[in-house]
């Protein structure tokens, strides 16, 4: 007898459709014998109901009813997941955050779980209840309620699993498990049976979006192995765990991209201690994310410093960059924001020599031009033209044979 | 300074314009210096949106699970009330019926308060902040939400009022207040500056349906000052409270009249003990509520024993009536459907003779013939043909000099 967390966000709710057949799997997870607690979302469209409600009265709401007014949404949906079960036999039990008193930290609208008090749960399931959890939501030391951000659902699940110890969090989705690249880009992509908490946390941040970050570190944290799979399709989906030695094998898991970023130059800069900083005050000074930094020496005690940020603060960054040139003594700037990033990922790279001038040979035979390196213990990004986006993934693809069978 | 329960309606907060008008009133309440906690209900069509999900899934859906759906609608507007309260720069804390622990027993759907921890309320209006409160929910001691009820926000109201002794509970409604009879029937009707409680009861459960009954019952046990007024237009509204010197002088406070009542008659009883009880008791047996009951002697040692019930009942009592006629050696059963109950209301009638003759004299008067009669301390109801409500209520009106001016 297994106890299991099962998450199930807010398009696998959507309809009462949708929640009878959420409640259809509850049910045949529960007769199978498994001990089974469910988080949910709200429904599809409910929290931009909700938030549009509060925008019209203030497009700035006050942080702490924000989080009263959004958190009905989840509850909503407990209640009719219950009364699905109930009506199918399966006897169930509800609550929101606030009942199982899942203690959060003050930060309203993105608040950190404290603790859980699985007392309740564990003698809902004692008695053979199906127990139903408001994802997202909890209650601070004084019992306002708080909010965990959205997609917080995730993080619930996650919370819920290690606070009872679960066997395994289920997090069931629109997609059926985490791949080796976007289908879309890749339609040989091949789904991923297995995969380790810090690849997931690579690709998950370099734009494969299936789970929340936080979830994923949480998880990992804790040590709660966590499965992706479909709310709609029958599948074994993607089991993230730490690593074992059958993943050994596998050189690379995936290839993560992210179109959203932009690319900055300054050049030749004089190379002395504290340039760094210098340049990129003033950039995080205004708010603005950075992401891959690459400093070169070039000739003449000068230097080349490039990094880049979202696209969306392209033109801000380059204007900030231009104003500080001459400050800098800094003979020219550059910037790009028709660039992508493509990173290959995977444990395997650890012990494996030879990946990343494969990855750079690959790349050259398609005369694909490499415009920045950037590494990691299990991750290589390189940034490219944007125009070389699906080429340059699928020959990856094919060079790393992720499309060929893989022992899970 | 004064501390008041301002409690609003589903159509007060119908809108998000709606719910800025009531801030606008509740943050001029506060800053004339009063202490203010208000009681709000879901906007209006929310708690029917909610029970169809539920349903959709089921036609009898958990009791439980049903109270964790619907009181999410009072949750939504005590955020947004809070919300506009802050953008006007009232300070303003909401709870819902679990936060503020408005205790109650288990009764889900219908449940009656025990208790209110007042102690967070008290702290948060000796900070200068308005306190809003979800109506019409409460917890039992396991932490279970509970709802009171549709129409229920007035009974928190008025039990917020009690357990922090306001100086007053205002019930802002769509009427400007309680009225001497049905404008619709009697334009001429007048609004009443003071009503007492037990006159108020007689007029609600005769179908002035302004407040809940239980509500009213609520506040009269406590002494609590319940003034019920518009939300839409200016003016003092109507208080209700016990009764005080200056209303002795009003013989007659309003008149009620009940359109949805039937008639029944069984002529020929044999007149001996437990006669009563041989004709109504099959008829109570069948679940049909009984309103007025007249028994009268006729001649022979028989008698003659009529009593009304709510018209959707009428069909089925007057079969059991015929069933059992015989059983009672019954001489004939009548049955009218086409009847309405009028009835005057007044404390004062308790110490003024001559109410009853003056209210039978003016009906003959219009030649409306009285089919039975029926008295308590504060009240006369007669019942009459249906045709003649409207000639009645006016009649009576103008012959009580309802439409002057009364003393406050």
């Amino acid at each position: 007898m297994s106890l299991i967390v099962q998450k199930y966000g807010g398009t696998s709710v959507g309809t009462i459709e949708r929640i009878e057949a959420v409640a259809a799997k509850v049910a045949a997870a529960s007769s199978r014998g498994d001990r089974v607690v469910v988080v949910v979302s709200a429904m599809s469209g409910e929290t931009n109901r909700l938030i549009k409600l509060a925008t019209d009265i203030d497009q700035r709401p006050d942080p702490r009813e924000m989080d009263v007014l959004v958190s009905t949404g989840e509850q909503v949906t407990i209640a009719l997941l219950c009364m699905a079960l109930k009506k199918i036999g399966c006897p169930a039990r509800s609550y929101t955050g606030g009942q199982i008193r899942i203690l959060t930290d003050q930060a309203h609208g993105k608040a950190r779980i404290l603790d859980i008090d699985d007392a309740p749960v564990r003698a809902d399931l004692e008695a053979g209840r199906v127990v139903v959890v408001a994802g997202f939501q909890g209650v601070d030391e004084d019992g306002n309620i708080t909010t965990l951000g959205r997609g917080g659902s995730d993080t619930t699940a996650v919370a819920m699993a290690a606070a009872l110890k679960a066997d395994e969090c289920q997090i069931f989705t629109d997609v059926d498990g985490v791949y080796t690249t976007d289908p879309r880009v890749e339609p040989k992509a091949r789904r991923l049976d297995r995969i380790t908490f810090e690849e997931m946390l690579e690709m998950a941040s370099l734009g494969s979006k299936v789970l929340q970050i936080r979830a994923v570190e949480f998880a990992g944290k804790y040590n709660v192995p966590l499965r992706v799979l479909s709310s709609f399709e029958e599948g074994g989906g993607t089991l993230i765990s730490f690593e074992d030695e059958g993943m050994e094998e596998a050189k690379i898991s995936g290839i993560a991209f992210n179109r959203d970023e932009a690319k900055l130059t300054i050049l030749g800069v004089p190379d002395q201690p504290g340039v760094a900083h210098e340049i990129l005050g003033p950039v995080a000074a205004a708010n603005i994310e950075v992401d891959m930094i690459v400093q070169n020496i070039a000739e003449d005690d000068t230097t080349d410093f490039t990094f880049t940020v979202h696209r969306n603060d392209y033109q801000k960054a380059l204007e900030i960059l231009e104003a500080n040139a001459s400050r800098l003594k800094a003979r020219e700037v550059h910037g790009d924001d028709a660039i992508v990033k493509i990173s290959l990922v995977g444990v395997g790279m650890r012990s494996h020599a030879g990946i990343a001038s494969t990855m750079f040979e690959t790349l050259a035979k398609d005369g694909i031009n490499i415009r920045m390196i950037s590494t990691s213990e299990i991750k290589i990004s390189v940034v490219v033209d944007e125009k070389y986006l699906e080429l340059g993934v699928r020959a990856l693809h094919d060079a790393f044979e992720l499309s060929g069978e893989m022992d899970p």
